[in-house]
């Protein structure tokens, strides 16, 4: 019916796509710290935005706009521009007003935020970084840097799409995650672009759906900040759709960058996958993975690689789902170390258990022999690092 | 009415009780690792356990019991029986027997547990180090040492309660905790004593009452262990009973040692107070002030004493309660940083702001400014010696 195919080129892969990212003096050491998306003709935009109550100015900036089409993304690194009342949303009608001033193409401009909460944006810096886009540059590297904070390496990922007419559409995308991931998604921005010639509705529908099975299964600590952001533009450029082939190639793209952020958690060295199956129904086991997925003593124990199954029985019977010791397994990759209180977990076990441990990426699989519910959720372990990097960010 | 006077003696402060540690053998370095309360008559017994659903055999073991009457309670560490099955509360049976076949005077043994999860009792030693036992032995301290995991200091009070008519009567504990504290409860050991002639109901009422605002409002890490337990035993030998004075005096012990525990949590050095006003009502005010206790960003900024209000606004808006940046206010003790957008957080306030996060115990207060529900949770920080601590637990 269709391929997926990976291809490079992020947030420009699509057609009539444009991105750059530029120094405006936000960072230290003259850093990327500004970027922009600009698309030849307006866009149809999707979103899915933050459930924190303190969330950010704009995106109390967006919501206000109501329904609208937009071919301009202007996102700033640094400062969240959250918890600054009216002033930060003046600060953002200021900076779009010159913007669209100073360019003529640019058509209702939104605006993105990432950084520390509570501080007025530098207005005159951002306005001035400004001065140095050019329009018609594809550097979505760049533009994928600028957007980094506590990030270790960019995010971006594009996919084109052929249909069987020999058509084709493209998706493409960047990320930047890096703490306080977590199942409510949380300082986590992402930009896709695409030339899918899709309905605002439908792709508003599609990303609702894929978001449940990917950023919001991912988790590096569990806070949840006032900025987390997915946009979704499309031009219609390509003049094709494909619903189950854009739902799919939507996934990967989501799938793709949740696992990066996860494994670029703050600190992070592993990346483990919470299989939970045989639960009440999928929300149990939802629960359960996400218990797993952000429990303090389990990523101090991946982190140790302590192949300490004790806690994950725990963590999963203090979750609330039901569940019993009778009825539980626990697996290390394909390894049981817990079957229904009827294996003993000798020091062979032992060593093998933390031979799967010391990789960089594994799954837990717990089945609880409930029902048969099952949900994935993705973490990361915790160490000094990310200690180290909470207790100095600010400063 | 009565007055409420501080004494020596923890467990062994109430008429008529006894109690001891001893040496089995279960910790490395011949350290207390087996303990005793022991009381002339037989007691009414009250108590709470864990809201986990891998609750641990000697859990199970009590549970079973139905109503009973008992004089004795055996403790040890290093192993908390639990995920052990059918087998776990065998290996209890046979102590128990065993050790009421030594000591004629025992009545109904209770045991309780502590340690990794997972492994059966070392059931030998453990008879072998009941040999040791002297129930005419007032030996509180050592008692309150052998119950001791990974905690860096033993935990004990006792007060006498001076009733207007001349008589008194006493209540005395000792605990242990040390990570996985939890607002649920969480590898917290309590054992409280009373001579105080209180009927069970009465005493599991008021035991139920307190637990919430002392156990259940600290938090070490978020996580409830399978083993937590709260026994209350009375052996009404002073013969006198005062409600509002013996509901006092059982508040303070378990608010000392409930702070006890958040003091002595693995790794911390602070001891921190969220003060939730302004609530829409006192269940959302404990919602958000266990968010604060438990929030990993939280806890590290602690660490880091990086006045960052701006996560302690994310995290409050993160939690899911009615709040919002126009009504919050937040406080460092008595140092407002943020008035509903209206201060400015400059260099100034920064430095006092830090000056304060300096202590070793202070208060962070937030006004929701909604309505007047409110909550205290108690919390503290979390930097590299926990996860030093709990990535080494098990080896």
């Amino acid at each position: 019916m269709y391929n997926i195919v990976y291809r490079d080129g992020g947030v420009c892969a699509s057609e009539g796509f444009y991105a750059d990212g530029v120094r405006a003096g936000l960072k230290p050491d003259n850093a990327h710290d500004m970027a922009f998306i600009y698309s030849e003709n307006e866009c149809e935009i999707a979103s899915v935005f933050t459930t924190n109550k303190m969330y950010a100015a704009p995106i109390k900036h967006f919501k206000a706009k109501g329904d609208f089409k937009t071919n301009f993304v202007l996102i700033n690194a640094k400062n969240a521009n959250a918890m600054t009342g009216d002033a930060g949303i003046k600060d953002i009608d200021e900076i779009l007003e010159t913007l669209s001033i100073k360019y003529k193409e640019i058509k209702n401009p939104v605006m993105s935020s990432t950084g520390v909460i509570g501080v007025r944006l530098p207005k005159q810096k951002i306005i001035d970084g400004t001065t140095f886009f050019d329009l018609t540059n594809r550097n979505n590297k760049d533009a994928a840097k600028a957007i980094m904070t506590t990030d270790t390496f960019s995010k971006e990922i594009a996919y084109r799409v052929e249909l069987k007419d020999g058509k084709s559409f493209n998706i493409g995308a960047m990320a930047k995650g890096a703490g306080m991931i977590n199942p409510a998604m949380a300082t986590m921005l992402c930009f896709i672009t695409t030339d899918a010639d899709v309905s605002k509705n439908v792709m508003q529908e599609i990303l609702d759906e894929v978001t449940k099975t990917t950023f919001n299964a991912a988790s590096v600590d569990g806070d949840t900040s006032t900025n987390d952001t997915v946009m979704l533009m499309s031009n219609a450029k390509s003049k094709v759709f494909n619903r189950d082939a854009f739902r799919e190639a939507l996934f990967r793209v989501m799938q793709f960058l949740a696992l990066e952020i996860v494994r670029d958690g703050e600190g992070a060295r592993k990346l483990v996958t919470y299989n939970i199956t045989g639960a009440k129904n999928d929300k149990e086991a939802e629960i359960a993975a996400k218990a797993l997925s952000n429990s303090l003593l389990v990523k101090t124990a991946l982190f140790g690689e302590d192949p300490n199954w004790g806690r994950l029985a725990s963590t999963v019977g203090a979750s609330g789902v039901e569940c019993s010791e009778e009825t539980l397994k626990i697996s290390f990759d394909n390894l049981c170390v817990y079957d229904r209180g009827e294996l003993h977990f000798d020091t062979q076990m032992e060593e093998k258990a933390s031979r799967v441990m010391q990789s960089q990426k594994f799954t837990i699989s717990c089945d609880l022999g409930i029902a048969d519910g099952n949900f994935k959720a993705y973490g990361c372990d915790l160490g000094y690092e990310y200690v180290k990097i909470n207790a100095d960010y600010r400063t």
